[in-house]
């Protein structure tokens, strides 16, 4: 039986895209691997709304990697200030231990999105040159206030960054009309391509005084090379994914061709459809109903690490929970990438007959119809 | 977006099984190829429920191939009943003619079999020596009473053939022990395998007499060649779709991973979910109940062709109807291979939408949760 | 160690040739196939050097399915005459006799061409209406006289079919200048695409009466469906191989990128670096001179089972021979498709190495040296 | 035309190999990924000659994440010897100095290799805690006299770290035997899989006190999840690149499969063909002799870059040089992974065409004849 992987990351991807990596005679020198880089650079600066103020990166790494690179832009002088929803969130904690940075944590119960006022109060009351904060968190699917937020911090820091791990393909972002300075994501979530690289994108004038803190890890490190590869030369500085950026480039092409508008609205009304539907079944989506995220939904139910037995006895890989105050008490549904809509009923069937499965009493089929509905609505 | 194939073949593959046939220095001589000969020639003896005393047969072709290839077993002296229910059925008109063959031609209506007893009538009425007919009807969804027709026919005629080309692999076979002489079908339907191969499996003691008309087209040609090929050894006599036979072999080893009898009870639980959806809707199994077959679904509902169309728009490929008496009043979906349980989900969704979208007053979400229901009471 | 394949068929092919027909959504209906299925018709169309007045089949099949349906062309009034050079050419007789046809044969001796000033006294002196013959002869590497025997000919018969099995892609192709009514091949020679498809161009003027022998095998049956699909539409009459479809594409695509003479050209010389090596070495080049082939050859030598032997023992898979005069005295090498010229050198360079551990008395290096010689004077 | 990719990174790898990262259902948390790490991570210690008092990481990077996290294990008392054959033993001094680190330098011309006598006089004369080295140059192609140098240095610094990007795989390795406490690579190089993974084994005392210069490459964040994937369950730190382990896993089991032993003997003799080839056409290969490494050819040539020129317009893909003195004088060729016997001939015909367009006087096909010599001489 096929499994279908609703994880939340790799994401549900394509073998179309996977095989586009797939080469024997492409190195990193080659014409192939070239041109894929530079429309893949060009490709992430618009699917998170930059222009050529911003540089964008591709790093051979991960999330971790492309979080912990950006520090370099953080100025020394000056606290960071770090508006967490949860495990991803705090991961800043750590990064910024380790590069001996000064920061304050403002830290929102699970379901919940630190409040924007509450981030002006704090910026406003002391002494900080940074905010960061998580787009969508991962943990428990929650969608911060993005445009709100900058709109209150703006005037308060000198560098506003933010964690796109998770949203990046999947959510409306316009981070030069925001006055974000730094935005980071990771090749295998929304832009549902196998992991291995990093992917950054960053204003220009905040790459003038990097902290050069650590030599792979200091962005100035990687202008030139970007550069480089934006005119479709060889920019080698350390070997890149190949692979990687060969399936990056061919995601790009997909939501040029499909819209980028359209690639944001799919998501939001297959999301929609889903957590309503799950809703109507009588679960509980984690997040708040007006921080609902475009690809990760979190849903809070008895025995939910039974169901995420059950639903992958049935062929469906969900993530369980990991926000330490609800382990066990819920699981998580990754709906990124080329998720579709279909994919949503299958999500649904399986989830109600593995309640079932696991006792708890819901309506069968009311979560599929639910759905329809509002596939309907929308005009799907 | 990702388009899902639920025409009538090539069925829903999978990649795995592609790629099993991606080689670069894999010739027909080589110990992999025949290695997944060997395998595949074995695969489709059990499938059939044969035993030692069949000869099973893997040609370059295709379904046709394999129905004129079986003609040279069929004695020359006394008519061919030929129990048709519908346009495949029929395809063995023009292949007896183009071997001057008599025949007669028992026709059922779209949506019904062959009545067993009129088959039994006919065949004591007149000089028959042989019996063909489909055992699933591609054109109409109708799943023959095969038993029961090998029953009466049997002491009628020297040669039952059988047509599983959309049969086999998702409905119960048991030539050997229902007295067929020959079954045939093809790579690309119910095996999930990439179109090019004809596959066979025939009595032995009807291979001794060949009517010999034509060359690749008499059976008695390939005996030898399989006989060697099933001993793991080159049994070239024309140049075998190498890649069609290894990913056919990848496909009996997941077979015989799951069981047998589980694959056979997956296609008809989901097909009865499926079919039972679609009812609760409002739309109409062509076929009779009692025919429903577990492989091919045709549905007669107005507008059929724009249900198809608008399908097809929200990434579903369904099959038109083909049978002349019934054109633009039906659809067809094809649930073989490795469709699955959350594809049910997938199908009738996408048909609730685009039936509401042709005008059609349907209850939204009745066939979903009618689905869930037949899940439930089969223990899914 | 990875192995090469330099067997006779499936000749050597690239993974990207293959991956184009690894598809989870693309059945004989969808666009994709219509597409590569027109421009595989058209593509094949060209590199045998027709035109609008013949039309291109591809059938699902092998080399064998097109010589079978191909006799369905020829008058059953008058003989037919097989110019034969070796076992391939002598496959017509079974085929002939399958179908009841009068047939005469010139047989050569391995390595000899039937001459064409025989093949003309032999059709002056009976009753003829076709001349059939292999272009170049698998078994021996022999490439007949084709533009002399055709103009011999023409005068005399009423059909020229010839067997282009493995010609088509790598030898120069006239069908139109040098009045052939039909030539045949397959998908896995000089097209470098997996095996599975039957592939003929046929004179549009010789289908207006075929035989009818059969009813796949009778090209009249598909002439309405080509058609379609030469118009880019559904032309279903039995389910082709869709992904050797969509490889063959692939290929005809590569062919027009490169140029058709350029790709001729490029088999030409490396076929001529391969002889003149293998000659200078020590060892004999089967074919005479004037009839090396582009594609295949055959090399005599001491102890050839041995060498072969060896050679797959060093990760090269050639092929033994199966010329019934001179079995285990010679072996073969297919030079079809993607092969290169660096694969002479890993050819030569093997051999040589072989031929010594088999004990054969020869001058390490010198063949290498000659092809390098060949080479360069052919400016490569 | 096909190319090949004889560059020095990603090396020549296996359509197989690659194909193994593909699939659409495999995340970080699957079974198949965690055997695949489990397994990779075995087959990482196994090939440099480690055991169970070593620790192996798989990190998602590239060999420069790989040297940056391995100073974590630098002691910060006491200077570092970098001992440098060329560009990559340069590399150390950005990265070092970027931690803000102490060291010397010790640097070869290029082509030579420092001398191990110098290293334990430099060792002995000052306050080292540290020798790093580089196994094999990727800009020179000079391998190291590791086992000299580790006998010397060892009982004089605390730390002694190899950086094996270009060697691991393709030279002998016995980290345990010789005292070596870490050692580097990446997975796209003697590892043949592609470019994404930092690979590294580490004693596992040296890990105790890590200096903790960041997060991510602060080795010691790494030891519970990589003692966790070594269980066979989910370690998740930060998400591995899945693909690139499926990819790795499948080269561990082919190494297993012909034996560590006989992978690294076939690249010693096809290097000491390739090379005596180069030097008996009248090129000059840059390493002393002794210096030879079975993984990486520099070669001096006039117009060396015309000669990598032309080799690319014959389908073959070298590197140009980038040793600082020698820019222009001088290409490589990578001879890593999945090369084999015939490439070398591919290589050396390829290079006596290029070199005698580019007007060096050469003897056609003496190269050839003599790497043909070798291959004999060493039974091959």
């Amino acid at each position: 039986m096929l499994r279908k992987l609703m994880h939340v990351g790799p994401s549900m991807t394509s073998y179309e895209v996977q095989l586009e990596g797939v080469r024997e005679n492409v190195g990193f020198a080659s014409p192939e691997f070239l041109e894929a880089m530079r429309n893949s650079l060009e490709g992430l600066r618009i699917v998170v709304g930059a222009d050529n103020s911003y540089l964008p990166f591709i790093l051979p790494g991960s999330g971790t990697v492309a979080m912990e690179s950006v520090t370099s832009i953080l100025p020394r002088k000056g606290k960071v200030l770090v508006a967490s929803n949860g495990v991803f969130g705090n991961r800043w904690k750590p990064i910024l231990d380790a590069h001996r940075m000064e920061y304050e944590v403002l830290e929102a119960e699970p379901g919940k999105s630190v409040d924007p006022a509450s981030i002006k109060d704090k910026l406003s009351s002391g002494n900080f040159a940074s905010l960061v904060f998580t787009h969508v968190e991962t943990s428990t699917g929650v969608r911060a206030d993005i445009e709100e937020i900058c709109r209150k911090a703006r005037p308060l820091v000198d560098r506003i960054v933010v964690d796109g791990v998770a949203s990046v393909g999947g959510e409306t972002l316009k981070v030069k009309e925001w006055g974000i300075d730094a935005i980071i994501t990771a090749s295998q979530k929304g832009l549902a391509s196998p992991p291995g690289a990093a992917l950054l994108v960053v204003a220009k004038d905040s790459l003038n005084n990097t902290a050069g803190d650590g030599y792979f890890f200091d962005l100035k490190n990687w202008v030139e090379p970007m550069n480089t590869y934006l005119k479709g030369e060889n920019g080698y500085l350390s070997t890149e994914p190949v692979g990687v950026v060969m399936a990056l480039s061919h995601v790009f092409n997909d939501i040029r061709a499909e819209g980028l508008e359209n690639t944001i609205k799919r998501h939001r009304v297959f999301s929609e459809a889903l957590n309503e539907g799950l809703e109507e079944i009588g679960l509980k989506v984690l997040a708040d109903r007006e921080h609902w995220s475009n690809t990760v939904t979190a849903v809070v139910a008895e025995r939910s690490d039974d169901i995420v037995k059950f639903a992958l006895s049935m062929g469906i890989e969900f993530a369980t929970g990991v926000h330490p105050k609800l382990k066990g008490k819920y699981f998580r549904i990754g709906h990124m990438g080329y998720f579709n809509y279909y994919d949503v009923f299958s999500a649904l069937s399986v989830i109600e007959r593995s309640a079932l499965r696991a006792g708890i009493n819901i309506k069968l089929g009311s979560g599929l119809t639910r759905a329809q509905e509002i596939l309907i609505k929308n005009g799907v």
